[in-house]
């Protein structure tokens, strides 16, 4: 018999991999039971990464939904990890080193035992710090390694900089394979270097299935001594996702390793609890061809989520292209053509600038330059002509030490332009923040919440925080749903006026009880604007007022208790007594 | 540097997998220069299986299809192969001796190289007389192992097959893992034990995607020896097809096999051009979630193609079965319940059938008795009370062998009923045929085909051949296809009155040139019947009969060169002057 392999469920990762948003909290702590009845988990991923933010932009208190999803594992006896990004904690730039101390305490408070730390370069003076600033709080730090493809990329590589973080303190190393690129035989190489030096060492590999080795990768790191794997579940795993819990259980158990059996019933009973939150409204926001994997994802190396909005880039610039083309008189070029033209570019513009990990946001600025390459050389132009300034900062030096040695070019064009090499510690640009946002929090008299966890929530997000507070973030995500079911009912083949007809069916009108001109709001100090999508209201709340041509203002009830579906008039517009001037549809949520 | 490993495209599997119908033959001669172009194929799969029968069904020449597209990759060096059902030949019964000797002949002459011979059961007997059918003709004989996960199919079981085929004359072995399901790690192991006997003999290895283990058993099986590798490419490859050559490539290329390389501009070509065909018919009979993946197949040991009939299944008895639990105030089953439920009774009925690997028909016979079961202990009564007669056969013997050992009650109950086991060879039971079948050429004035080509698709496919000489054939796919145009249009969200409408847009009416009464045909014998949708006329050609009021039969003339694709009036309907009839769309092609 091999060694025993745990699993744990990236529940959180799943959803960010398949659309925009996460589950609710409610929903959360309603599967939570089912997975423990799993029987299979020895940690669940819970929170961190994108997954909080997005609670904040649907207007629900991240720290809450925390504290509710870790609660029933803890009492279970299952670890819960989190994922951070090191520098720039949970957020896509660099945070001040106060706040990043206040996220671990704030995640241990709230029952994180785990946090997977990684940086997109995987620069060490970017991820050590968060290490001790973990260990302080009482935190396991897993430090990460961001799995690519190239020559630079090597074992020996990997190795060196694991060897650091290990010193750094940290007892868990996680091999991130974020864009699933990573091949099987290298990885178990991997495993095996870092094992033989610090065989107390856990590692936990963490794989997505789009370009399909997954599979492969999960049996080499196992006989080569993993000890963790990261699993998804029905109706979301494959794909572009991760590789299935089921699959990956009963290929290691033919092989001999120690695995945990799995709760067939609950996996079900979980599987159909997830369609139903897919069906509630995430499934609204879900690319159906993340369900689809793709073999073109391992000739760019680009991560699987990129995949879309590459296509469309393509999409974009195909007929212009082809205009030049055809001005030129050469022959014009396929969507396909291009696609290769993409990815031969991508290749030979990555080793250029250093070979970064194509992780966002490094993984964005690569094509983007490749892209610009291929319009330049259609053009006639040369290349490197039109690179933006993240990217330049990039090559700077200003996010870490890139992995691989800059282009000769390169260093020619940023010295031609006057740039500035740097390799100071990227934390250093980011002086401590906290004193500033307590005083913000002070003067709007917000509570700073259990552990100071709104203190840090307002640190870490503070434009999407001010938004949370102020409701603006729950009435654009409401508006954002509407959106949302209005274009799935449009596709399935109803017409904009019968979606329309089929939305105000279920809704009650607000009439004019007069003929007059709408005025919105009477405001002196900014423009009197309709209310948003979403917005509640209660059956005597003034909806609008009618200007009569007696100069009276008269005021319109709303007289339903619900929210606003659809606005029919514009402020200033004539209407006629009995007029619909907007759709309310009830709500049964107390008011 | 380790071994060489070659790759095969199944290119007509990949197609056999995602939907009902293959390329027409002048699509299959326009991808195999691109095919062959990628240059990393030293085999292609060309023909073989269902795949010749389904060029009967669209009323197409299965003879020219194989002659064509074998042809450009003969004169390209690479071998071709087809896939042949042992006893069964290319249909799902038994074909007399005579008729699979002839096939092997036809075949070779057609252009094929390598025939892959398997039985549904592993039954040796069933497969040894092809081998030496196929060598007499010049072929190479690929024997087959069928790869299912059952403590009888263990490596020593297979092993000892292979021996018997190898002995018999096979120099080639194929694991074919039809499902999915073969662990990677006993597949390493079966390579592994019949190349250290023979190390002579190449395997090749099939594997499909759905449970999602395929790529690891790839990696495990050049490990252990393997020599050829079964691949697909996009947009066909992965989901619950096969993997795509691409990451098949990168992940051995990775591990140090010598591998060729893929010319990924010829690649972007075919997959664009096979995109073409999807779009032109192929696509409407593709279900799309045949480009997901599922690991609850790997529970059930069923193949990927039969999830769909088997939950179409189980929503046909759910109300059934909630009923029978409401009437005995038990609570009631939701559709995963039952999944759960008949995964569980496959588990339990399988092992008591004798294991016959899951694959067409033994899948769908275990299936059916486990359902069966589940119903019959859902109303409280026995299990096996309803075994259908093909089940029956297979447990008697007369299919051959069944791996394992039935059941005592399995045993009692066929004794109960007073049916007879048997070991005689299968083949026993259908004597020769081909004489009849000359027969039947002769007087139907039937050319034989250069080497007899026709002569064997008459007797092999006796029925689809006779309804393809009369053209039946091809009338009945192109009402399929117009009808499943019709169901895309209305999931678009038109209505079948705008569905008509658009149809009708696009062809000629036939209009009534008077009052009168509809007479399809003047036909004493039968009754007289509306043609086909997809009938051709020619202007000149009488379409039907008005019966005026002062009995003369006037004819109506088609009046344009086309099709019909709508008939509107019934026989004997009173219609008036000026009425469209039908609706004819002119076609381009030569009448």
């Amino acid at each position: 018999m091999k060694k025993e392999i745990k699993f744990s469920l990236v529940y959180r990762d799943m959803w960010q991999s398949s659309g925009k948003y996460q589950p609710r909290a409610d929903q959360l702590v309603r599967i939570a039971p089912l997975i423990i009845e799993m029987g299979c988990f020895s940690r669940v991923e819970t929170n961190g990464g994108a997954f909080e933010q997005v609670n904040l932009l649907y207007g629900e208190n991240p720290n809450k939904a925390v504290r509710a999803f870790t609660k029933p594992f803890h009492e279970a006896g299952i670890q819960t990890h989190m994922l951070d990004r090191g520098l720039n904690g949970l957020r896509m730039y660099p945070v001040p080193a106060d706040v990043r101390r206040l996220m671990y305490k704030v995640k241990h408070a709230q029952g994180v035992d785990i946090t997977r730390i990684f940086c997109g370069l995987n620069e060490v003076r970017n991820i050590i710090p968060s290490i001790r600033y973990a260990l302080e709080a009482g935190m396991i730090p897993q430090a990460t390694l961001c799995i690519t493809f190239s020559p630079v990329h090597t074992v020996e590589y990997y190795t060196a900089i694991a060897e650091r973080l290990i010193e750094a303190g940290a007892p868990e190393i996680c091999l991130k394979d974020m864009a699933g690129v990573g091949r099987p035989e290298m990885l178990g190489r991997l495993t095996k270097a870092i094992k033989e030096r610090h065989p107390e060492i856990i590692i936990q590999y963490h794989g997505h299935s789009g370009p399909g080795l997954s599979m492969a990768s999960i049996l080499e790191v196992c006989e080569n001594g993993a000890d963790i794997i990261d699993v998804a579940m029905e109706p979301i795993s494959w794909g572009k996702v991760h590789p299935d819990v089921i699959s990956v259980q009963a290929m290691l158990k033919d092989a001999g390793f120690q695995v945990p059996e799995i709760n067939m019933k609950a996996y079900m009973k979980a599987r159909a609890m997830t369609q139903e939150f897919i069906d509630d409204f995430l499934g609204y926001f879900m690319d159906p061809t993340n369900k689809h994997m793709s073999s073109l994802l391992l000739k760019c190396g680009l991560p699987g989520g990129m995949m879309g909005s590459m296509m469309a880039d393509l999409k974009g610039v195909h007929s212009g292209i082809n205009m030049i083309l055809r001005g030129k008189n050469e022959p014009e070029l396929s969507i396909d053509d291009l696609l290769v033209m993409l990815f031969d570019e991508v290749e030979y513009v990555w080793p250029k600038l250093g070979y970064p990990p194509l992780v966002t946001p490094f993984s964005q600025y690569v094509k983007n330059v490749a892209l610009m390459n291929v319009m330049s050389l259609i053009k006639g132009e040369e290349r490197w002509t039109m690179i933006d300034n993240h990217t330049w900062d990039m090559i700077l030096g200003k996010s870490g030490r890139l992995p691989g040695t800059l282009a000769p070019e390169i260093i020619a064009l940023a010295n031609e332009k006057g740039y500035e090499f740097t390799d100071e510690d990227p934390q250093k640009n980011y002086p401590d923040q906290l004193d500033e946002y307590r005083k913000e929090m002070t003067e709007n008299g917000w509570d700073f919440g259990k552990d100071d966890e709104e203190l840090f929530e307002l640190a870490m997000h503070d434009r999407q925080y001010r938004d949370y507070k102020s409701g603006v973030a729950k009435k654009r995500f409401e508006d954002d749903l509407q959106r949302a079911k209005d274009a799935a009912l449009a596709k399935q083949g109803f017409s904009e006026e019968e979606v329309k007809r089929m939305k105000r069916a279920k809704a009650e009108p607000v009439t004019a009880m007069e003929k007059g001109r709408i005025i919105w709001e009477i405001d002196v100090e900014s423009p009197s604007m309709p209310p948003e999508v979403g917005h509640k209201y209660e059956p005597d709340d003034v909806f609008c007022y009618i200007a009569t041509p007696w100069n009276t203002y008269d005021k319109v009830l709303a007289n339903f208790s619900g929210r606003v579906i659809e606005v029919c008039a514009k402020q200033g517009a004539l209407v006629n007594k009995g007029e619909p001037l907007a759709y309310i549809e009830r709500c049964e949520e107390p008011a």
